[in-house]
């Protein structure tokens, strides 16, 4: 933790960000980086670079294929680029420490910014602004450019959108608030197509269709139906493959109290998601030495995954008959 | 048509709605009802018996098992109940002609009133308010409420909420405009829970989700990639089973210009639902005497699966060559 890390508003970061001392710019995502962090970038970037700044995007990981579609998503550097890297400032987008941004946390700044919605921080910036009830940092990026008067053009709206949509699961979740859709409002004026930035984040590969057929024909019940649940089997075991949504198949199913996706990532190593209606399901992950939200959890059972469907099941059902 | 069809304007239409000589009121809505058009009618409904009126919720058809949760749903009319029936005013919502309202249609009514968003309209109501840039049907009675100072509460508002990200795809479809988003917003503040709504409206059965798995098994590539396809055959056709989502699945593929489904509803019976970015699939199923828009259309062809998927499969070959 900093000596002294300062929360501050929108304005002063507005300001921060356009101090004249603060030229050379890099602004870093998280790793595993997802729409909203990059989006936020990517729209905060071309703002600052219109006007003067040199601007440095920084992602420690592989951007998925489906943010392509993103304007200026070439431009994140690539991460050997980052050794000699020297900035004036940093700013940290959708993340609360300097973990959060593997690498990219070795590029040297003067000053440090952190601008993020998530709940934990390690107060590592100079200058921290923090809103955990909005849903996105688009979210918050948004109010910022509307605090601070900023010009939105068609490329940083389809940024803002994409990071806000991103988190709230196109206004699906629950942090959806009427205040991220007037974000979302204002953004549409300034001429974006929804159904083109909706389209682009669907985009999957042939393997990853195939792979959903294959889970979705292991769909089992337990329970008497209360509980339901999906494997992917260590063979079929692909770590690049994005199936995390692959969970709402048996989530959303008529009768389904607790719904369970197990996953062999290794051959004795079960990761394990749990979503429910009510049920407690992040007690249950804790007894796995896991944890989450009241309706969403996970943890990784050190078995293979048979054995491990039988534990969590039996530990599931011995939830329900509590409730 | 009518020999007078009076177009009017929502505070017209909201006065006749609540006008004294209008005591029974019937809200009539299209076959094979969506969650625009039910919705549209529950929240209207609710807020004309909280004014003293008596109302009938009229849809000649089943329906689904996923709006079971919108607040009143239960007082939809049973058709046999529909013969008798006299009202003062017959309001017919997200339909254009007496058509699309099936048996709703012999209910005898002394003033028609009008409310849609669809562009083709038989005139058939005395009165009528038609806007072709809502992006819901919803969407306008959101409107109505909010010009004619109505109170809506958290019922209502879970009901055009509903109605609106039904017909919008959740703000992902072209039709989703700032003002979509400003009714969300408006409708968010009335306190009403937007996961539990799009949990509700994701909800399926068990028997859908393993057909999904049989049909996504079988997806098919063509014209190296640039076409993809599925297929339901005839013994997995269920004509009850909610599957148009599918073509999804096919259309979202990195590479893929243009998409096919292919449901055998009879043995000799194909009908076939076409998506594409940019191919005008219309054009192509206007040749099989089908129709549609410039990138989702439609056709039925008499020939059983395998000849009709040889015969589109040629089509659409022929037209990405021409493009």
């Amino acid at each position: 933790m900093k000596a002294e890390c300062k929360k501050i508003g929108l304005k002063e970061a507005g300001a921060l960000l356009l101090a004249p001392e603060h030229r050379r710019i890099a602004l870093a995502v998280h790793t595993a980086p997802d729409g909203d962090c990059l989006g936020s970038a990517l729209g905060l970037g071309a703002f600052l670079q219109s006007r003067g700044k040199t601007v440095f995007l920084l992602a420690d990981d592989l951007i998925g294929a489906a943010y392509s579609f993103l304007p200026g998503i070439e431009n994140f550097l690539r991460l050997e680029d980052y050794g000699q890297l020297e900035v004036d400032l940093l700013c940290v987008l959708d993340a609360g420490s300097l973990e959060r941004i593997g690498k990219a946390a070795t590029v040297k700044a003067k000053c440090y910014l952190n601008i993020d919605h998530h709940g934990q921080n390690s107060y590592f910036a100079d200058r921290l602004y923090q809103d955990t009830k909005a849903a996105a940092t688009g979210e918050i990026l948004w109010e910022l450019f509307d605090a601070c008067g900023w010009d939105i053009d068609r490329d940083i709206a389809t940024c803002l959108y994409t990071a806000i949509v991103t988190d709230c699961g196109f206004f699906r979740y629950g942090n959806t608030t009427p205040k991220t859709m007037r974000a979302a409002a204002a953004l549409l004026g300034c001429g974006i197509d929804p159904a083109y930035i909706s389209d682009s984040l669907e985009m999957k590969t042939p393997d990853s269709v195939r792979l959903l057929a294959k889970v979705l024909a292991g769909l089992s019940f337990a329970a008497e139906g209360r509980i339901a649940y999906i494997s992917v089997p260590h063979e079929l075991y692909d770590p690049e493959a994005q199936t995390d949504s692959f969970i709402n198949y048996p989530r959303y199913i008529f009768g389904v109290e607790a719904a369970a996706y197990f996953k062999a990532v290794g051959p004795r190593t079960t990761r394990v998601s749990l979503r429910s209606r009510d049920l407690d399901v992040a007690a249950v992950a804790v007894g796995f030495g896991g944890g989450g939200h009241l309706r969403a959890a996970g943890c990784t059972i050190e078995e293979p995954l048979e054995q491990a469907q039988k534990k969590m099941l039996a530990a599931l059902e011995a939830a329900l008959k509590k409730k």
